[in-house]
Parts: structure tokens; C-alpha cells; sequence
């Protein structure tokens, strides 16, 4: 049914070109892909198994490709595996760790005398809570009192290493010495995981609510690697995923109202939902830009 | 921190109502809720451990689900379980069995005699072949044709129940003598799931392009126990998932020229997209019905 | 702290050499690697990235495997993937496909024709049902109630496929006019999952309470591939799992008493569990196959 | 075939004691049962799916949970489910999170002020690294150092909160100013999984070579939780996992030659294996221990 014959493996040479290199993040991180297995063709290749045919032309592979993504079925981005090595402050790690469909070996502070190095602040890197966003930030600090936070920083590195430094040399255990290490602390780690959940990861943490660390390392895992090893996945999945644009039911509808010409309609619609005209309301201000980028004006502004 | 007391154990009244009452589907299916844990509440209070607060108003209960699940932020929504006593035509469990984020328990034709009923098609349910989607069906054949089907069905169900009792009775062991029984016999199995995965089922298998087996299950689990169990939670996925529309980025961009008035900027996407008139095009026929349903006309047509 | 230098990824000659060979399984079936990433090399490095150390000698690389094996350190092990292509009857498939930690995607019959190949039983194949198991086989069947049965197996194929063939052309969707084929049908699929896994499964599949078909493609992976490309790890689980015995705590206390020559309490703790001398009891009797294997003899018998 | 009645939840009356409680661990640490679905009946009714029988007696349903657990049929121990909140650590929760088949939703220290609490180590409670264990450690340090490294951890603490509140007072985000937070500050979450791979985590943390934190926590979670939610499945965990030994073919295949009195044959074997005398071997090491426990000599000591 489906034609087997001899094979040989998959190979990138854009991938192959990196492989091993440190690409540097923050001010001490970093990441290297360590091997890789497939590419764009496994997933047509898996996708075609339904059908009991070979692979066609690259045109093709890219349609074939941006159906998968725009209709979610992820299974043929399985197909791809990646393992990289990176060096993360452990603050970073922690958010990293939650996703779950991956495979993970960490350098071991139980075994060995934990790394030597902290993230570091520069004095104009402070960023000010944000105003809105309760888990977020926006702007930075003065200098003044940046320059301060910052030596502080460098006060509270010395002094936790110290105090790891002594439990050590007193002998005590270093599963136990580290216990009042810094989150800030690096950490180095293999990480594997399939492009389908790649890009659960870097949906989640390219988007601009994420913290600015994390995003750093998504971003640059992105751009430079998943972009040189599936290019018309990593186009497709911009296309669609970082800049598509979700809208709820409620939204079509009052959007069609809109477009026919039928404001009060669509007031009617939004009042319904309880959007009412001056009372603040979170969805009904996601839609305000929603229809700002389609281009759009809301009857009620 | 977080305010710690003693508890009872969530309690659902409307689920517990139908707790072990079999709700039919196809000829002889049916699907049983067996166990739950969690609701609604539960969803919101996994998402309060965040603030260090305790649950509030039902009307801000509604809002943070809705805000949840509008931003895909899955993860409160796997603290809700349930277990499901289900009877599935082998063929529609081959489908069922893909969603791996569940736990299983199925009825053991090795170890017992298989469940002695297939699923039956009568003259009037034999669907054709949809003629534009490669794995679909759309309307239904003639009854003469239909007739004289289902009279076959019959001689297939009565021979391979009868090659299979010969079998048994010749002393095969089980596990070999069920080698040929047809995909349509019925077998049964408990499922546990949790509600996010749930979701993910529902969203697949209720879509129009599911086959209309699983379809029938997804909608009753979803209409008749998912509504019950998690009613703020079913109404959101309602308004996001199922009834929601997504937009590629060119996509709300050639809207965004549209809605302004500039049709001749829309067509210049869509000609650089490669959408060029007159060509079918998969992509651009899918944004057409899109476009019909916000109530806006593409320039080209 | 971890040596970063640039890499060429792994290679496995060995495998290289069977990459797209379809090993034949049972009359039709067959497994083939389509590609894979990792092998022993590649657990030894993610073992050791916790003491921030490179990789040594190869017989250190060897009591390092067997250490994380015998001790369940899995990680490691996951850090190797594996691709295979596989033709399987559907009978099969549906334990296969139970292994939820891996990838598939499965030759599709609702968008093409089904694979015209059931597995068939030659007359000297049909296998008695167990006696003392039930839910295995032991002997097998005659020759002449053999043949019968495979007789009889043929024309249930050519009636199934008949009606099968009958449906589609009366124009039936291929999605329903599939319901009745057996689950003799073969399919075919891609299926990946990772070194630890692919170990959970060969467990389970290759042992003699497995069933035979699916044992016959579960050694076929384990001797023909799995030792090719990771033959320390392969070794090792041969002599911890395949080869393993397990003793409960009972069991080790039993065992002490026999070897101190204090038969009496020996018993006593028997008695205690409730393995009464004379009444049935699955446990003991389990018990007293691995005391055969240690060369020891049970008071009671 | 399988019979279905109307039913009630599953209840587990010695859980529903303490559900909500807060079970203490280390100083400031806890645990609390928050829901639960299903039981050790939970577990037998899921395994008896397969026979198409009902429930039995007591007696009967130990026997099965005991062959289910002895033979590694985890499927029907995932029937149920509990959801735990406690209070834990960092530097423990790192560890604690590596299980990834389970949900989480922890208090986000982005969205809110982190806990204000880090674990202290009171002066005789500093562990010495272990001699033989490169990743354990035993004893304790005298009480002059302990105590100027307990006061040396408060000037830690005291500096770490400092400059946490310093940077928040100075307006800096939440999500960066907890970036020099000691490992050692206390965060909560919601934590489900089900009882297989509880057992799984309990295994694993339980056993001596666990961090001595942890291990409070899953002595905790097994001893006073899971012994009162499944009685018998937890009997026979401590059997068959905790207290229980395992061989290896060869490990076997010389304690066969110890007891038939052939202590050169028996000799023979270890050298072909590389157990050469005099030279240290972990593995031999190892064997050593469990003829020991099994009251056998090792005819090389």
C-alpha cells in the first residue's frame, strides 16, 4: 500500500550549521540544539500516511502544511523531535518545567556544587510593575534608584554564595547547602521535546504577556532554530497562531451587524451580554481592539 | 496564605441525578456518568490559588471562566475528573481511543466472550460519499439500494458470529477466535478524563466533519452531562470554541482593507498570498465562508 | 560549566544499515525504522549532565546504563526517539495503540480504501484457549478441525470485502461502508516514542502472557532494532527486566527463613498470609515458580 | 453484558475525616486532601470491566488489587483521583514538579506578593554530605557550627526579604523583584494526579536515598492519606514496591548455584560478569545487601 524502501535519515543542513553552538540569552544563558530528528517532510510524511500516497511537490508540502496548522491537527507535528541544551536562571526554569509533554535531565546541585553564576540586573533593567496587567511589567526604573536595586542585587549574590560556600566547607550536604540559593541562580538542562509541543511552548511564551526572561529564550528558539528547521511550519504557525485573531460567536455576530451597516443591532447585541456602554468590562474591551485591527469602529465609542 | 478549612467534597446535584442512568446512543450505545470530581468551582478556585484569595460572586465566577478559557489558560480546568461507563461500536472506539490524555479500562475479548451485538445501518442511514470532502459523507442513498444493503449487513453480522462461535467451540482461545468479528461490534470501556482534555474531545468530535458516530457521542456527552456538570464552563466553550472563528493574520488584514474601504489593497494581499482568482484554492475558499459570516464581501467575487 | 562545543549528531551504523528495510511480521505485516535520534551515547550524556561532566569509557558507559536501569532512573532513557512504520492487523493495533506515550498517525479509511489484506490462519495455527489462564492460549487446535476453521475464516474474509467493495460502489462513504471489515484488516501507521517507552512496551508485549501476534512484532523490535542501536541499554534490560525476578517483602522474609534452615517459621509466615496449605492460592503458587528458579525448596510441598 | 444501575459517588468516609485539614510537614509546610474520586472499589470495578462481572467479596478484592499492583496492571489504579493543596518548599517543589502526570495550578508570585516564609534549619538539624553517596548525605554536624550556620541562614533570609520589599516599594514588578528569593521560600498549589502515579511519586520519594524533605511529604501523603483513601491498595504497595526486592537474571541465576551448594559455580558467574573479588563493584555491592536480606552467603566474602 504504502511504498517502503531503503531510506536515509532526515538531515537540515541549516540546522546541522548551528548544531552545538551556544546562542546566547540574557546575560549568561544559553541555548544549543544537541540533535534533531526530522523535518518539514515528516510532517507531510505523516499526514500522507492517510492516504497511501508519496511525497509530492514542495507547493504542495506548504499547502499541506498551513491546512494542518489552520485546522489543528497536530499529530504530524509529533512527527519532530528536538533536544536542546540550555542554560537558565532557575526563576526562568520554573516556569519552563510546567510544560509537561517533554523529556528532562537537570545538572544536579545534589550531586555537584551548584553553578556559579546569577542573573544580574543592570541598573536601567528594573521594570515597573504594571499598572493593568497585575502579572505583568512596564517600563523601567530611573537610574537612580536602579543603580541602588542593582548593587543591592550584587550584595544579596555575595552573600547567599558565602552562606552556601560556608555550609559546604563545614561539610554539610549539598542537597541541604542549597536551600537558600537564589532563584536567580543558572541551572543547565537537556530538554526534548516534538514540534507540536514546541509550539504550544512558544505560543505561550513569544506572546507579550509573558515574562520578558522567558520570552527571551522563546523567542530566540523560534527565530533562530525552529525557523532554520521546519521554515514552512514556523511560517505557517506565525501566520496563524502568533498573528491570527480568535473571535468568540458573540463577536462574529455583532461584527456582521457592523459590516451590514446596522449599528444599533450590534449595541443590542453588546448590551445583551452585559456589555453595558460606560461600566468596564475586559471582554468587551478585547474586542475594541479586535475591531481596531480589523479595521473597524464599535458603534459605542 | 491561602485560607485553609474544612471541606465537603464538591457535589454537583444535577450531575448526581443521572449518575449510573445510561443515555442511549446509536442502536445500542449508551454512555453512563460513573464518577466526577470538581465543577465549575473548581475551575475558579484553581485559579484563585494565584491571588491567595477565596471564591467570590457566581457573576465574577462566569467572567474568570470565560477568561480562561478566551485565553487558553487550560490548566484550572484539568482539576475537574470524570469517569464514564461507555458502549461503542469498535469502529467508533478506534477513533475515541487517539485521545491519549485519558485513562482506560476496556471490556477484554481475551479474557471473556465478545459483547454478541453489532451496530446495525437501516435502509434509510447509508450516507454517500461526500463528493468535495475526501473523508466525509453527505446525504443519504435510495432506499432501493439502501435496502438491499442493509439485508447484506445482515449475512456479514450473521457469519461472523457464527465463524466466531464455531471457533470457540472448536476450543480456539478467545484471544485468537475474535479475529474476525467486524469493527461493528459493540464493546465497552470506563473513561476518565479531565475536563480540559474533555474539551479538546468534544471540540474534535463535535465538529460538522467528525464522523457522525463519535458525533453522536460528543454531543450528548457535551449537551446532556458536560451541561449539567460544568455550566459556566459549557456555555464559555460554546461561545469560544465552538461557535468562535479564527483569522490568519493576512486574513484580518485583508478585512481590515476591506472594512476601509479599499478593495483593490484586499485583492493585492490575496494576489500576493497566492490566492489568485479563478484558481481553487483551499485557503481562500475557507476565508470566503468566513467572510460571509461577519457579513462582509470579498472584492474578487 | 557544562562543555559546550559544536556537535554532529549522533549516528548509529548499525541501524543505519536496516533504515527502510521492512522486517517481516506474521503472514503480511511488517515493521521498518524510518528514523531515529539518540542511542546508548546519548542516555550516558543526559545522565551526566548532572554532574557537569563529559562522557568516559565505554565500560563505564555500560555500568552507568545498568545502574539507571536497575535503579528506574528512566529519564535518561527518554532522551533516544524512534520512528517505525508499521503494518499491523487491526486486531493488534487496538493493543498497540494502548500505549498512550507516543505518536501515531494511522492510514486513513475514511479517506482512502482500505488495505486489501487480512491476516489469515493457516490450518496447523489455530491455538487452544488455556485452561489455568483466561485470557491466554497453550497447543493448538487438530489438522482437521484446523482446516475447517480456516476454510471458514476464508470465506468470512471474501464475504466482508465483497459487501465492503458492494458498499462503495453503490456510492456508500468510505467512512461507513468500512463498519463491517474484520479486524483481521491489516492497517498501516507511523509510531514513535522514545527509548524509556519503547522499554515499558516491549515489557509488556514480549512477555509469554502476550499475546502472540503482537509478541511476535514486540520481538522482532527488541532483537532485530532495539539491540542494534542501543545494545548496552538492550543488554541491560534483558538481564533487569526480561530476566528480573521480583520478591514482595513476604516473600525475601520467606526466602531468609529456608536458607537460615528454619523451614517451621518458614511456614508459619505463609500460614500468616493466608496461603493455607492445600487451598488454592495464585500468589503462593507464583511463589513457588520463583523458588524453583532460585534453586530453593518450599516446606509445604 | 455489563450490568448498568443508578448510583452514588464513591465515598470514602476515613478521608472525608480530614478532608480540608491541614496535615503539618517540616516548619511551616502542610498538606491537605481537598477532593477525591473513587477508591480501592474504584480500582477492582475497573479491572472487572474486563469480565463483564459485577463487584465480589472483601476477601476477593484484596486478591485482585494484590495481582493487579504484583503484575504491573496500572491501568485500573488511574481510575482514581486526588487533589491535594499544600505548602512546600521551592527547592522541594523543584523536585516535586518533575512529576509530570499530574495537574498543577501553584501560586503565582507574578500576579501576588510571594509567601512571606522560608524554611529554617534549626542548629542540630544540618545534615553531613554523605561519604558513599555522592547525592545523600547522613548524620548531623556537631552544634557549634550548626548554630553560627542557623544564624548565618536568618542574616540570608533577612537580606533576601529586604531587598524583595525594597525593590517592590521602589515600584519594580512583582515578576522581577522575586528573582533573588531563596529557594528555600514556601509557595502552595493545587496538586492532582491519580493513584498510579501517586504510587509512582510515593515510590520514588519515600525511598531512603530521597531528599529528606520530600521524603516528609510523600511519608506524609502515603501514611496518612493514601492508607486511609485505598487501605488495600496501599498494603500491598508497601509489599510489593516499598518492601520489596528484585533481581536480576544473573542475580538469580547465582543465588540458584548458592543454594544447590555450588558456591564455585556460583563464583563463576559473578567473575564472568566483571564482579571481580577485591575490586569495588557497585552492582556486587548491591547483591551483597539483598543476599543479606534473603539470608543467604555470598561464597566470595
Amino acid at each position: 500500500m504504502i511504498r517502503a524502501e531503503r531510506l536515509q535519515r532526515t538531515c537540515v543542513p541549516a540546522v546541522d550549521e548551528v548544531l552545538g553552538v551556544p546562542l546566547k540569552v540574557l546575560d549568561d544563558g544559553f541555548v544549543r540544539v544537541v540533535d534533531y530528528m526530522g523535518s518539514d517532510e515528516s510532517v507531510v510524511q505523516a499526514a500522507r500516511v492517510s492516504y497511501g500516497e508519496g511525497t509530492k511537490k514542495v507547493s504542495e508540502d506548504r499547502g499541506l502544511i498551513r491546512y494542518l496548522l489552520r485546522h489543528q491537527h497536530t499529530t504530524p507535528f509529533e512527527m519532530c523531535e528536538i533536544k536542546l541544551h540550555v542554560r537558565v536562571p532557575m526563576d526562568c526554569w520554573r516556569q519552563w518545567i510546567r510544560h509537561r509533554m517533554s523529556s528532562v535531565n537537570e545538572y544536579s546541585t545534589r550531586y555537584s556544587v551548584a553553578i556559579d553564576a546569577m542573573q544580574k540586573t543592570s541598573p536601567d533593567a528594573w521594570r515597573r510593575q504594571s499598572a493593568d496587567n497585575k502579572q505583568g511589567s512596564s517600563g523601567s526604573l530611573d537610574p537612580a534608584p536602579g543603580k541602588r536595586l542593582t548593587e543591592r542585587e550584587a550584595e544579596v549574590h555575595r552573600l547567599c554564595r558565602e552562606a552556601y560556600e560556608e555550609r559546604l566547607k563545614a561539610g554539610v550536604a549539598r542537597e541541604q547547602a542549597r536551600k537558600d540559593l537564589p532563584l536567580s541562580t543558572y541551572t543547565e538542562a537537556y530538554w526534548k521535546t516534538d514540534l507540536h509541543n514546541l509550539l504550544r511552548f512558544l505560543h505561550l511564551r513569544m506572546a507579550p504577556n509573558a515574562q520578558q526572561e522567558i520570552r527571551s529564550y522563546a523567542r530566540l528558539i523560534g527565530h533562530e532554530i525552529v525557523r532554520r528547521w521546519c521554515p514552512l511550519t514556523w511560517e505557517a504557525f506565525l501566520d496563524y497562531r502568533v498573528g491570527g485573531l480568535a473571535l468568540s460567536r458573540l463577536e462574529a455576530e455583532i461584527i456582521a451587524r457592523i459590516a451590514r451597516g446596522e449599528p444599533k443591532a450590534a449595541e443590542g447585541l453588546a448590551e445583551q451580554a452585559g456589555w453595558a456602554k460606560g461600566k468596564k468590562n475586559r471582554e468587551r474591551a478585547e474586542f475594541d481592539e479586535k475591531l481596531k485591527t480589523l479595521g473597524l469602529k464599535a458603534p459605542w465609542t
